[in-house]
């Protein structure tokens, strides 16, 4: 069956638990396309709530995760990692035989730890991330484009169905994403370099900055159009979701951080015995890297 | 007198040394504006001097920077840092008595340092920092809004002749910035962490990601709309310009990277620890900072 959009209908019932950016973009984006006869919502935030409610991002508001995820055929969730633990209990015993349990955390590993051994036998359990945000939180700051022509990445575990992936992709296909699938493991370790430790090292220098006399934090923020500017806009993510993504992924975070501070530490000391070739260098080599960007169609 | 444009000639003979980025867009903004009768150029790259003529950036392509400076009223040098001390004495002598010195370069204290010793008296010696730039460098890729509602600081030594100061102001409120004047020394210090610290973050992130194995790498570029694609765009920066901020602006670089690695190694341990409280602590933190940026606008 095909919507008035010219989208098909993909799935009859999709849950979305969490309603902040990306919980709310996916609302957003399932209605614009028609992808689901009906969306249910809950979030623990009641201000939350008000706000799906208000914007009509879904058709029904649940009080409790249970009611929601009771006869969907999808269960996406969209809350901070350190909630999955105790959403399972409440989840698990609740989802419909045939139903796929996916979500949008930034990490994985973690994901598959937390949830796996509660889900009942006959639940698809495709873990999922879209690649996709900006620095703002909230049900009011999402939108449908959000993951136009970014990727979204889906680990499920061996032996997974795959019917139930290939729902998965097509849902994420038609909301303009390319879909990646890979394991779980491999995920943490590209994001920890790709995601997790430009965000570590944005808020650490942010908060240096924090601690300069006040003159001087004036000028920083007068004068920040010179590098500054671009580590503040990512260090203003959301805090919990991030303190969660560094507590989840911290083996593949602390490796990568470790290979940063080594690089870190030879360029400071090629500053400090003044050895510019080996500066210019490096600096030379990082250029290709932007140029393999804008070819990717990423920059 | 007005030009067409409405604006007043400010200088009857500008030269400017070195015609890449910077030089460039000067230079286009100046005909645009009709600021200056004359702009003499000269630039040691044979290519850089044809691309200035073929785009028509100024009335004078001049063989040597002594030729260039030779009558003009006002002289800019914008070349890498590491170039003023052998420009030095090609340019000290030929300048014409009450004229203006300045220059474009992103450390201060350095330049006084090297240019300040051999210039005559009767010289006004006004080194100057427009805080604009983007990733790319040469004549091509300069443009005259580079400077619009970006600051330019100024940083005279005490006792400069403040006539010659209120005209080189004149000249880049007219190009669209905003004038700040400060000492060298504390330039050099606000820069080493709204601009300096920031570039070699960014150079090391990306240098740290290219040892990755390849097909790794192939995902970092796939994957890297999620943070990492910023760092990329400031680590395209001009490799030989950014060598010599770093060898000219040592000091105040090393305090402040000392300062980032402390900040930086309380987090790994944070990490390391499960610290959730302290990580999001740090993350609330920085929130603030870019609310400051945006309500300075320049967000």
């Amino acid at each position: 069956m095909t919507t008035p959009s010219g989208n098909e209908v993909l799935f009859d019932r999709i849950a979305i638990i969490g309603i902040g950016l990306i919980g709310s973009s996916l609302a957003r984006g399932l209605k614009e396309k028609g992808l689901a006869r009906e969306i249910a919502i809950h979030d623990a935030s009641a201000e939350a709530m008000r706000d799906a409610k208000a914007l009509e991002l879904g058709h029904h508001y649940c009080a409790s995760a249970g009611e929601a995820v009771a006869n969907a055929d999808l269960v996406v969730l969209a809350v901070p990692l350190g909630a999955y633990a105790d959403l399972a209990p409440m989840v698990a015993p609740n989802l419909k035989q045939g139903a796929i349990l996916s979500d949008v955390g930034s990490v994985k590993q973690a994901v598959i730890r937390d949830l796996g051994p509660s889900l009942p036998e006959g639940v698809h359990f495709i873990p999922g991330h879209p690649i996709a945000g900006t620095e703002h939180s909230g049900p009011k700051s999402g939108f449908a484009a959000l993951f136009h022509g970014r990727w979204c990445v889906l680990t499920p575990t061996p032996g997974t169905d795959e019917g139930a992936v290939a729902r998965l992709k097509a849902l994420w296909t038609a909301l303009g994403s390319q879909v990646e699938i890979m394991t779980a493991s491999h995920h943490d370790q590209v994001l920890a370099i790709t995601s997790h430790l430009p965000h570590l090292i944005a808020y650490t220098i942010v908060d240096t900055a924090t601690f300069l006399e006040d003159e001087t934090m004036q000028e920083v923020i007068k004068f920040s159009a010179s590098g500054f500017r671009d580590f503040t806009r990512i260090a203003a993510s959301d805090p919990i979701m991030w303190r969660d993504v560094f507590l989840n992924n911290r083996e593949a975070v602390l490796e990568m951080l470790g290979r940063f501070t080594e690089d870190l530490t030879a360029l400071q000391r090629a500053i400090r015995w003044g050895e510019g070739e080996k500066l210019q260098e490096v600096f030379t080599r990082t250029r290709a890297i932007r140029r393999g960007i804008i070819d990717a169609k990423q920059a």
